[in-house]
């Protein structure tokens, strides 16, 4: 049968370990019809945690990937599960913020416009006008939400910029150089599904300019850090990191371009993974099921 | 419990794949009181074969790996499994076959000394009396079997190596710099457990003098490749490859100085992935569980 | 001064190496109350000619780097020099051809418009039409010449692909994944400025279709490579390259998908340090004066 | 003429910049029969200091180094230079401070005993008696002066330590995972030649246990430095950095298992520029004229 026609559910999970944990699960996914294509099962040691991540043939499932959730639902129960079912050929709604530097966003949206990014982008959101002329040349909707310094105008910027999202209806949201910090209220909302990309080797150089700092350093190699946001600045679980050499004659705006090819590289690849749902979050560390 | 006093066991197999093959397998081990630790299954499309690694706390397991591979055997039967059950605590023994260069063979030594490599090495076998100062230091025995050119000789060569070979029951064979041709009647004995470490980044610079090649050429980056030994010469499935990038001034010598920094760590990564049961072969290619 | 009202020009040369000649060179630009603010020489022992690359703050001296050029000329000619003196503001003019993929295009177009390849870029010329809104969103003008596949018509398409070259009047050309062999006349008319990126690390996977070769062979990297263009189908000197890590999960598609990301950044750093003057060609190698 | 019978000198130096600099030098060079074989020049913009590395064939030159470095010395002082000339071919002594980890000191030891590290190591000192048969089975001498833990106790250390050092008149001390903190005396003594490994990539993971730190961040690459000691920890001029990438499922153990890898590679490659002279320090940062 052409790959075409088959259906392909995923399974994430997360749940205390117990003895027949995998049987269990597996027998579920068995009883339903659904054969096994790739599996990853991880057992944390520290936090005791066991984390699962089954990529299912359901073509002989009779339902959607929302019929199997709700058939799985017991046993997850039971097994106390933080869980969820995908349907791998749904393309998740990614909601892009962004503010002047071209770089990434150009980046995602050529990939994506060929089919290296299996998403739909219902906007693009900036605090900046720069973009839009990049963004609706791809026909996307660009909503500008200037965000004024005093906080009464901050908070209505994000309240703004908040009912935009929402009513986006949006499975990811990326901040693609969004140079503003992201409402922790926010954060919470879209707990562990906002991704920001951070243009240093965290946990080097947290905060603003971080080239600044690597070149004030001397050090021989920069980087990049894809991770969720949370509250606390640059802290978040990290996705993916990278970097690139160095030299001592490179200065600050060489270190910058350097930079941008990284970014664009992470970036790219941590949304992928987290498109593939092959990232679980383990505390305040990612499992990659790679 | 403390992680001592647990049992730990590993499944590996391959086999075609079928619908609920992987709820078979882990009602299995869930029926022998088994416990699921980490899991990675993998289902090739192009070969439609499915591979799969358990790594299975059985401590409530009354017997020996032994026992739990005699009652698997009925379902690996049924299933036309490839397949093994190791236990995780018990030494693979290696036997290392050098020639001259110290470079590896030091490497795995002193990594093997202080745990950092979970094996027994029985002997070294060597073409050459070099390196027998380095491997008694060590405590383990050097044997030396000198191959002459005359085929006649090199046979016998061969033979003896083979006989003091299969003399130190190894689990696996490590050609740490060994610059002779593995015979490939030995290499189908041993088949997927002699491991080579080729200093370039095959499939560039097959064959003799690969950094000359390399210097030759121009390239900007060199690398190592540990690979199974197959008939054919370096062509065998690839474990593990790296880089490490070079500059115009660097000569010939400087590439095999690099050259070696790289060779030692792609060898012992490969070899402790090795030890570790996380390599299976699929074709001429490796799937690795890391 | 602020460094926009200096002048720099740059002084790349190669010659027969012999006693003083670096001093020569030296008191020549001193003499012209040059001063040397990067300099870097490199002399290979195996062609036994002698590199060199200055970066002078020319603010002193009269003229341009043409009047510069004009007086270094005798003793140039006196060294037996390959030579020539560029003005480091001057941009280069680039001529990019393309086929069907947007990757590297998007990527270099994107980078030029915010200043990070120092060119001006006087048009793109294609064998189709796909790419033409891409290019003119950029306001570059676009030329589609389609090649056919008879002999006459090729030679027609080339004759026409040159023309549009020659009136353009490039420095460089940048084949940017253009999908046709470059005829042997053009690389001779344009020796060492036309760049491609050949999309597996050479000299692994010469040809057509080098990440289906890639999977075949079951390498655990990837890779990119930027070089000049010359007779010999991908065997010219290379300028740059890069390797990306990929897992046995991944499919073609993945490579292709990664393999894109590496293509990029080997690219606009070939790019880069080609604009920059950075690169001497040696033999079939490059010498990079980073 | 063969390369053995060759007299290769190399003159560092760096000064404030100013018109004709380089060719005042080039010509001093000239002017003894030198002929410049590699040289580089950077101009830091910043500090606004020029450091120029000339490797020489002396050849022609009558005498020593001392005496070429004699004939320079009016020069140097009218340019207000911080320099210095050696002979390529003069190995560096090399003193090597250990405690019980082995890698770092095995891997130079071998590396150093088959030619790949050119200097001469007149003593190995440690803290502990762990390492001595390794250091005497290399034929050096192994002195043991522990280090209590009482502040008097430790400065009578300390004293010991560097009478030891004195008498074996070093040009460079490595700190091969010397788990001690170096006197900030002593780093004023050995200035600028004193080179330490951390396991971490600078500035992340300051101080003690940085891959338990590392472990803790949930980072996805772990990495190693080495950097000239100074008084401040971990904060000094860092000479070479690399990375290598982890998994979710790796322990603690097994990022130290990796770790070291990086760890020896990573210190081999900066002594080794450092024993060819190819190392300048600017500020708080190093220029590498590689």
């Amino acid at each position: 049968m052409p790959s075409s026609q088959r259906k392909v559910f995923r399974l994430l999970a997360s749940c205390p370990d117990r003895v027949g944990l995998v049987a269990r699960v597996t027998n579920f996914i068995a009883d339903q019809g659904g054969s096994i294509r790739q599996a990853n099962q991880y057992d944390d040691p520290k936090t005791e945690l066991f984390f699962m991540r089954y990529s299912i043939d359901a073509t002989d499932f009779a339902g959607s990937h929302h019929d199997f959730a709700e058939a799985f639902e017991p046993l997850a129960k039971e097994l106390s599960m933080d869980w969820q079912v995908t349907d791998a050929d749904a393309r998740k709604r990614v909601v892009l913020l962004v503010s002047k530097f071209d770089h990434c966003l150009a980046y995602l949206l050529h990939r994506w416009k060929v089919g290296d990014l299996a998403c739909d982008i219902p906007c693009v959101i900036s605090n900046h006008e720069t973009l839009r002329p990049l963004v609706e040349w791809f026909g996307l909707p660009f909503h500008h939400v200037p965000v004024p310094k005093d906080p009464a105008g901050k908070q209505a910027a994000f309240n703004e910029t908040a009912r935009l999202i929402e009513e986006a209806e949006p499975d990811t949201i990326v901040l693609a150089r969004y140079m503003q910090i992201f409402p922790s209220w926010l954060c919470e909302t879209y707990r562990h599904r906002v991704i920001n990309i951070h243009h240093s080797f965290l946990p080097s150089f947290v905060g603003a300019k971080p080239y600044h700092q690597a070149e004030e350093r001397g050090v021989k190699l920069i980087g990049a850090t894809c991770h969720y946001v949370t509250e606390e600045l640059d802290a978040g679980p990290i996705i993916e990191q990278d970097v690139v050499r160095i030299r001592h004659s490179d200065t600050i705006e060489d270190m910058i371009r350097y930079g941008k090819d990284v970014e664009n590289t992470v970036l790219a690849k941590g949304l992928r993974l987290h498109l593939q749902d092959r990232i679980l979050v383990d505390g305040n560390k990612t499992i990659v099921f790679e």
